[in-house]
């Protein structure tokens, strides 16, 4: 009984197929046949969207990342230098979806085996790369690249930290973290209102 | 045509087939039938080793621990306070086999999913924290706990960063980025001798 379906609304449930199979068991469990299981249809139904599973994967991780680029610069919201940096972070560093999480993971796997995967890693880290060390640059520090060097540890380790510790973030314990790794890498006082937040932060209870 | 194997020699060729797969297609893969299909012997040659697929991750996952385990211990080298801390936390940012880090990571993802890997991840986190933070008080800096937090952020950064610059481990940029981190953190006087040693590589090319 053929259904009426919306084209983008099933572009969209494959790629969030991808995800969800990705983030579960890895990106070799992602298939086209895997896709068409979850989504309830036949394998034709997913190969009229995709000509193959490298498409398959290329859309849906060129989705996701699109998605993250978009939340960062909403963060970032035009601020520069030392502020904008600071943004960047914190949102890096935010609780994320648990499955995004595991997605994002699974990415960073495959990707040393999965050229397509690479290519779309690759281009988000050179995106993240011009993005982050442009903010460390206009904040004006000393030793720019060990400061920037220094953010990449710091944001990988909260990402990565979140495995080892269910449950919701605890933002307090988090933000003590960065306070401390910001006055090290000398961000603290280069930004009068950001400096001003954290005060704020500190006697809130 | 029987073979003679040695059982000791048998048992590590099945830990070391769990690795592989579970660091290359992750813990999902990891199979009765798909070990024995990589060393080349039937299922019922993995059975006489194992209970069940079970004890087939437990036993290559606390082999691979224990390993671990010995390696921070020679690292730490009977060292104690902000010195044994350095040495710990060196050897954890050091250059892990790429093998030995797609299985740390596969750890994570299945962690949740597979109740005998969450119980032995736990029991090794337990004991990391245990020893960092025991190293940690040992230092005497103030604010072992954000001391202790930041730690592990840094640690797990460098771990996770490695995957996305591949090729050998710069290892005077890492340096950079410790010492700086050890600055924040009220390390680096706590120590007179690793302090001489940073200074020291600091002057060599």
């Amino acid at each position: 009984m053929p259904r009426q379906v919306d084209p983008a609304a099933r572009r969209d449930a494959v790629s969030d197929a991808v995800l969800a199979i990705a983030a579960d068991r890895g990106f070799t469990a992602v298939t086209i046949r895997a896709v068409a299981e979850r989504i309830g249809a036949s394998t034709s139904v997913v190969t009229h969207y995709v000509s193959g599973r490298d498409e398959l994967l290329r859309r849906a991780v060129q989705r996701e990342i699109a998605a993250r680029k978009t939340q960062a610069e909403a963060a970032i919201a035009g601020r520069s230098g030392a502020a904008g940096l600071l943004a960047l972070v914190r949102w890096a560093a935010a609780d994320l979806d648990d499955q995004v999480r595991r997605f994002w993971l699974a990415l960073l796997i495959a990707a040393p085996v999965e050229p397509v995967l690479r290519a779309e890693l690759d281009a988000f880290n050179t995106w993240w790369d011009t993005r982050m060390r442009g903010l460390v640059a206009e904040s004006g520090v000393p030793d720019p690249d060990v400061v920037a060097d220094t953010v990449d540890v710091v944001v990988d380790g909260m990402i990565i930290g979140r495995f080892e510790e269910p449950g919701p973030v605890d933002a307090a314990r988090r933000d003590r973290v960065l306070d401390r790794v910001w006055a090290a890498l000398g961000l603290e006082a280069s930004s009068p209102r950001e400096v001003g937040e954290r005060r704020i932060r500190r006697v809130t209870p």
